[in-house]
Order: structure tokens, then C-alpha cells, then sequence
């Protein structure tokens, strides 16, 4: 076990350094502020938790086990509307993961484009940027190689242009996006991928991502690349089934997972982006001293006390 | 088929643009250079490929197929002699893989550590950083989080800083380093990792990169995680073996691949960069302007005319 840990391990406090990333609110005696991540974790409060919204959390059904995708409804919520509509009307259940291409994206479909849509729209107007103005948004630093400005909104990793007034969430690992044809306003949700490789933000402000992976990326990472063009699989029996999505809303209160992510507008996420832009345990020699936004940690627990259900 | 490719499908010439990404030494006629990656992959020359090193590439072995490694042994010398004599003596040879940790790394080595090192080095110095002077560089324009400038050497990437003169391999998709303890020269070659997720930048500078895979990533990239502690296995019987590791050089040289590497000191690769950083297939709407150095692709092709052994 010679390689450092991505994550938060049993790591040693080995320097206690008061390099706050930027002033966090409400932070009280930096010179004692926990500073290597699972510290950092460790001593946050049950405030700083978000439970998930269960009209915004998606359980998806794999023989494997189950994927959790939190949406963004502030980004894109006509894409979400009509994802929900197909969700209660079962579009889903059945559906195959047709495409895994390697460094890129899963993605599924129905490959026959047979399945009626019900009441669920054909088309739904793209939704790739939204207007600044209004969505909380809290900075990182640090610059960034295709946005002018990034952070997060939302608990979601997001770009900005101040010049534009403009903001979009980005294609970070394990962001979820709603794939359309070359007509920027023919996705509908029936057709979504998921980030599973370097973060392909050439995709930024060109297609409508609509939330992320909270639990179970595992289950869609590490499946067989397709072998055919473009990752798709070569042959129908290849492709992995989906054997249901739900809106966790649609299940009693008792049957959801009482998931939680940590909310990026508080001083403990501060705290642990300054963790990940330096790290502090021995291991590393020299610290980066920034972070790319998609490297950034977005924490996701159980309510504590909860049983856990996976 | 709604998603784009990140790779080079059929796609069509929409617009045929000037917009050269910095004067490519010796490009005729840029008025009619092909701008798509397909285009410019198609258009490239004989001399723009570079054939693997028989002596800085390794065949890895697993049950699913062979995975093949290209050494870079003008950043990471010391290690990659130890590397050689350690596959020389077959250390290798029954190794398995330990540990998948999502989004990050696969990493081989002996659990016991009771495998003989026989005639290998038990510990090299640390080889993160080189001098940059005499070090061929083929800068990228765009910024980086993480580095002052980023480009290619040796058809790796790497960053530099002009301050320091210092340049190093950078943690790339599919860039393999060797692990190590919290000792900077405690590293030898025995273990190994490649990167599986989302850059992790910020090992850059921290540990020894000694290559990149260059075929066969998706053997790695899709194996199952590993459920315990860091991505390691928590069973010894869902560890993966490693059949045998052999230098290109120890075949007899009919039974090596005829792999080569487009060349990134070439008017190809600078098209090639351009080709991604602004892409003009129809699908795309808004052009990044930018592109990350882990997000340019490296292509690799078996030599034309030859049979395909894959």
C-alpha cells in the first residue's frame, strides 16, 4: 500500500497550517482548522448535509445493483420535467446501456427508437447555459482551462463567463447529460450517458447536462467497452440491461435511501477544497496548490444513524 | 447515434477555416488543410508515425488480452532500468492486480512483498522532475490548472516550469507511474499504476511517472473495483493475475507489434490539436478555444500493411 489515497483514508494530521483557501464564513480559530480531508469531513456539522430531494433523485436498476443520480433542476429543468414523465410512465424500464466507450461516456437508449414516448415530449429546448443571475455559486480559485471562471452551484460543478452573464453546469466524472442529434433542440431525456473517463469538457455549452452520479458509478465504470464504433456494442446480447428507473419519490418514505451530499456553499467545504488543493498528509512533497474543478471531492454519505441499505 | 465521438468517426468537413493553432513548421496550403481529426489522421504522412522501442515497450499479459506500455525513459531512466531487470528475471510473471480504485488507479503488486527482487534495485531515487533544457517540447497554448505550461515531449505529456527549468510526465489518463512510501526514493518499479479516472494532477511532481499505456487500456479501465479500503481488493481471490510482463525486445522481432505513435513534434499533431481544440464536425455548436493536455489524444496505429496480431 504504497500509493496515496484519492479519497479519504486514515491519514495523519501532519501539518496544521493556517493557508485558508479563501476566508471561510464563519470560520472560527484557523490556526486549530482541520486541514487534511477526512479531518475535514470528520468534523463537520449535521448543517453542512443536504439530504437529497427525492423529485430529483433517480434510482436506476442494474442487475449489479443500483446507480443513484441526483438531477439539477435549476439548469435544466425541461429536460428533467420530461425525464420524470418517462420515468413514472416506465420509458425506462427495459432500456439497455448500449454504449460504454472507453474514456468517454455509458449511455442508454432504446437502440430500436420503437418505445413510445406517452406523454413525453419528442423534443425539448436546449437547455446548455443558464442566466447567472440568481444561482448561488460558490468560487474556486484556481483557473481553469475552458471556463472563465468555475465552481459550483447547487452542489453541482459549474462554469461561468461574467462577460456573458452566462452559467453551465460541466462534464466532470460522473456528470449525467441528455444526448440530442445534431439539431440543438431535439434531446428529450429518452437518451442519457454518463462521464466516465478525463473530463470531456469540449462538451460544455453543447449539450444539456442534467445532474450526476451519487452512488453506484462503479456499476457503469467498470463495465465491458463496446467494440463497435463509438464504444457502442458490437452485438445486442451485450447489451446491460436496465431493469428499472424510479423516481425516488415514487417509492414509500421508508424504501429511500437516506442519502446526503455535503453543501458546497458552507466554510467545512472551504475547508476541504483547501484539503485537496494542498494536500497535508505525508505522502506528498509538493502540493499542487490548485485544483481543477473536476477533481474537486463532492461528498456523498448516509444520514448518520441510518442503516445502511447497500 | 446522438452522442458525438471523442475519437475519429466518419465525420463530415462542415468548415473548412484557417484558424491555425500556432504556424505548423512546413504546412503547405493551409487554406485547404483538413480541420476534422479524421481528416487530418487520414492526410498524415509515413514519417509523422514514430515505431514503439522494443526496448521501451512492454507486453502485459492478463487473461482478457494483453495491455501494451510504452517506457519513457528520458524522464524516468533509473526506474525503467530497474523495470527492465525486473521483467528480465520474470518478477512479474504471476503478479496480480491489487487494487482498482474508481476514478484514479489500477495498480499491480505483490501482496506478500515477499516476491525476491534477485538482482534489482530495492530502491531508486526519485525521478518526478528533470531539467527541461535539451528536452524536445511541442507546447500546448492553452493554460492549465496545474502547471505553468503544458505540451508534449518524446510524444508524452508533460509540464514545465520556465522559472525552475524543471519539466515532468504528467497524470494523464492512462499514464503509468510507480508507486512508492512516504520516502521519495523509496520507489523501485515493482508496483505499478495507471491512471483510470479523472486527471490526478495532483501527484504530478510528487511520484515517478515511467509511461503510458498504449493498447489495451480497456482491460484495465473495466476491471471491477475494488471494494475495500482505497480500491484494494478485499479478497485475495478477486485479485487479477498477471500472466507474464516481457519487453517488446525479448520477442523474436516477427512476434512484436508493429505499433507507432503519431508524433507530437509534426505539422500532423499541431493540426491534429487544432482539430480538437476547435471541432468542426456538425454536431458541435461552440468551439472549446481550448483544450487540456490530458484531453489531446495520442494516437497509436499498427503500422499499414501489416496484419493485425490484435
Amino acid at each position: 500500500m504504497r500509493m496515496p489515497a484519492n479519497w479519504f483514508p486514515g491519514l495523519t494530521l501532519v501539518l496544521v497550517l493556517a493557508l485558508a483557501w479563501h476566508p471561510a464564513p464563519g470560520a472560527e480559530d484557523t490556526a486549530h482548522k482541520p486541514l487534511v480531508t477526512a479531518d475535514v469531513l470528520a468534523a463537520s456539522k449535521p448543517s453542512d448535509w443536504r439530504p437529497l430531494d427525492p423529485q430529483n433523485t433517480l434510482y436506476l436498476e442494474l442487475a449489479g445493483g443500483r446507480v443513484v443520480i441526483e438531477l439539477a433542476p435549476r439548469f435544466a429543468p425541461r429536460h428533467i420535467e420530461n425525464i420524470r414523465t418517462l420515468v413514472r410512465e416506465r420509458y425506462f424500464d427495459g432500456v439497455p446501456i448500449v454504449r460504454v466507450q472507453d474514456d468517454f461516456v455509458v449511455q442508454w437508449n432504446d437502440p430500436e427508437g420503437s418505445r413510445p414516448l406517452r406523454s413525453a415530449e419528442h423534443a425539448v429546448p436546449a437547455e446548455f447555459m443558464s442566466a447567472a443571475r440568481g444561482i448561488p455559486f460558490t468560487l474556486l480559485p484556481d483557473p481553469d482551462t475552458y471556463a472563465p471562471i468555475v465552481g459550483f452551484s447547487d452542489d453541482f460543478p459549474t462554469g461561468r463567463d461574467p462577460k456573458t452573464g452566462r452559467a453551465w453546469l460541466v462534464h466532470c466524472y460522473g456528470m449525467v447529460g441528455a444526448g440530442r442529434g445534431n439539431d440543438v433542440d431535439s434531446g428529450n431525456g429518452a437518451e442519457l450517458y454518463v462521464v466516465i473517463g478525463q473530463a470531456p469538457r469540449q462538451l460544455d455549452r453543447n449539450i444539456t447536462l442534467v445532474g450526476r452520479v451519487v452512488q453506484g458509478m462503479e456499476l457503469l465504470s467498470a463495465l465491458p467497452r463496446g467494440a463497435g464504433d463509438l464504444g457502442f456494442y458490437a452485438k445486442a446480447e451485450q447489451r446491460v440491461p436496465i431493469t428499472s428507473v424510479r423516481l425516488a419519490a415514487e417509492l414509500p418514505a421508508a424504501e429511500r435511501l437516506p442519502l446526503e451530499v455535503l453543501r458546497t456553499d458552507t466554510p467545512t467545504f472551504a475547508d476541504l477544497v483547501e484539503s485537496r488543493r494542498n494536500r497535508r498528509d505525508e505522502w506528498y512533497k509538493v502540493p499542487a496548490g490548485r485544483i481543477d474543478v473536476c477533481n474537486v471531492p463532492l461528498p456523498v454519505r448516509m444520514r448518520p444513524g441510518t442503516a445502511s441499505a447497500h
